[in-house]
């Protein structure tokens, strides 16, 4: 049973282990209410998962600990519970998919924890935990349906409240439902009138789903980047929680969510991953009714690759105008692409590539040529597509 | 003159229009050391250059708050007296270059200021608002020499000090040595044990030139991607702290910056501009003895592009082999990229772009093909070729 007694409890416990993050005003985001970001990307681990795996770790029973856990996890939950092992000075083993990045197998060694790559995808790495479980005596720590795990997670409303008593909503990523569960019924103990809402990713809604259908329900497949949250399944003790506590969730989609991962990095100089940026989208986009009221969005992790960060900000650059391609048909004659460079550079574009193509042109001597460039903006982009019509350039 | 008085007064004039930032302890950035950031890129306007300004114009009299202030800049200088004035109710008069990007100019109105874009370069913008300053009686507010401005940076070394007093060492950005002429003045009167480090980029090392010559040189012209230091001349002030309180200078190179960007936003999820990556740069990369001490690192500032962000990412994985391109030469036969495309994929890297290419083949009817991928590192790479030349391909 969660009480809040527990929740105090693994505040306490976490004291020496964890970050206390701090509130971060956030100016420029959303126009219509005052956000406060709680930067769990900041978090040690980069992410919140530490909370309830540390909180779980140490309510187990010198038995326990002395036989060691276990966790199955390519993510923040892995390094979670890594570093909150090491902290107790017990062993943990984290079973990995072969086919995870290295960046995150090396990470997880680097807490200390020992890795076993099991060949297959994730189903498989978690049917070999399950199997050390049983023959090796570990505790498996649960990434979110755990009421330990759960607790940890709450000690975030408690930090949240503490620093600001007089807010109005709190808004939460949600995936299995661990952070939210967590947070919406420490919140509601203790601020009966605190508003939390959950939020998910279109490309994930299993909780979402679940919730509007009463029952627990499973998908087939998740996509999305926001690797995170994308979640099969509610737990049977979060999707209690959450149906009790919480009062709304929304949906968000990849696009707004890349869009709230260059608008921190932008107006906040912080990194989120997808999971961590998706509360801050929802407010962003106007997904619940926040006008005038004083809001807090969990950023709940900053693990995210600079492979993806990188797509991601091309991505959101594009969105907004601030690149983009054209394809201009050319003639067969000298002096084509020095004309096209004169014009863009008259206009203040910046060229970042260039490539001949063959095509369906209309002369049998044309070809096409694909332009990239750095723009300000649509209006800008507008102006250089004008210019170039002006001077008798075909634009495809 | 400079006095520890007039930091403290500074400090307690910028309590209510700064943010006190939190050092933040970076674990996995330097091996050797216990490492510090100081992270200004989480103030207010995204840089510590408000606590100069902001000092500076509270200073002023009844008459000159009344005329108002004007200062020439397109970055975090610009910003920092807009907000201050706008905090003090006074006007502000920013010239520009028109050249200038609008991400700045709107930033900078958005802060309250009056811009004034001036048809030209830096020069042009900075003779303007000299005009300006005399028919117009505004006090103009000078980037790093002047000794109020000065004041205002030192409230750093308070902060930092108050916080952490067992620090062995200060590692600074130098541009025209404002900051670092505030933190080792206040610093060494509090503390004179610390040492204070300097750090310039070798595209614009006038103040280390200077040092090592003994007088202000003036350089002909600057070329770094850390834009915020990129300062031809040190100020005849700045000189002068520099020469008396800066214990050491070290130049770092642009890629070594770009490392230190990535390594912050991997490592501490925070945006730091070229500038303000610098002192971690020259931390990461031993230039300085440190081997076993406690040292803090100034993060100056976060306002860095996206786009040129996105750029130097790009850099920085290509420089840790974490994407690559190859070109490989092809026979005119059916079935090749099929074939290529399936060697990289068992190796476990990931095509993002292929191109054909014409060119000097050995046989008439062969081409080249360019592939760009995401890899692991410089290993895996060595993988994938081996095994592209096993199955008889050639990569030129």
């Amino acid at each position: 049973m969660l009480t809040l007694d527990k929740v105090f409890g693994a505040q306490s416990v976490l004291k020496n282990i964890i970050r206390e993050t701090s509130l971060v005003r956030a100016y420029g985001i959303a126009s219509d209410c005052e956000l406060y970001l709680k930067p769990e990307n900041l978090q040690i681990t980069g992410s919140f998962k530490v909370r309830g795996s540390a909180y779980k770790i140490a309510m187990l029973s010198h038995e326990e600990k002395a036989k060691g856990v276990i966790a199955c996890s390519a993510g923040n939950h892995a390094q979670g519970v890594a570093l909150a092992a090491t902290k107790n000075s017990i062993k943990s083993i984290i079973c990995l998919p072969d086919s995870a990045p290295i960046s995150k197998v090396e990470a997880t060694k680097g807490f200390g924890a020992e890795v076993c790559l099991v060949k297959g995808c994730y189903d498989d790495a978690y049917k070999k935990a399950l199997e050390l479980k049983e023959s090796m005596g570990y505790t498996f720590v649960h990434p979110f349906d755990d009421e330990n795990v759960i607790a940890g997670q709450g000690t975030i409303a408690l930090e949240v409240l503490n620093e600001l008593d007089d807010i109005d909503a709190i808004v939460v990523p949600v995936g299995g439902g661990g952070l939210i569960s967590g947070i919406a019924y420490t919140a509601k103990q203790i601020k009966p009138s605190v508003k939390v809402y959950g939020v998910q990713v279109a490309g994930a809604p299993s909780m979402y789903n679940s919730i509007k259908d009463k029952k627990i329900e499973c998908l087939d497949t998740v996509q999305t980047i926001a690797d995170g949250i994308a979640v099969k399944q509610p737990g049977e003790n979060t999707f209690k929680y959450v149906k009790k506590y919480v009062d709304d969730i929304a949906l968000v989609t990849d696009d707004e969510v890349s869009s709230a991962i260059l608008a921190l990095i932008e107006k906040q100089k912080m990194i989120a991953e997808g999971a961590g940026a998706a509360a801050v989208a929802a407010v962003m986009f106007g997904k619940f009714d926040l006008k005038g009221k004083k809001v807090v969005s969990i950023v709940s992790g900053g693990n995210i690759d600079v492979t993806s960060l990188s797509r991601v900000i091309e991505r959101g650059l594009f969105k907004a105008g601030r690149s983009s391609t054209l394809l201009i048909e050319l003639i067969d004659k000298p002096g084509q692409l020095s004309d096209i460079s004169r014009i863009i550079a008259d206009c203040g574009a910046n060229v970042t590539g260039v490539h001949y193509e063959k095509g369906d042109t209309e002369s049998v001597n044309g070809c096409f040529l694909r332009v990239a460039m750095e723009t300000k903006n649509y209006e800008h982009i507008q102006l250089i597509m004008q210019s170039l019509e002006n001077e008798g350039f075909k634009i495809k």
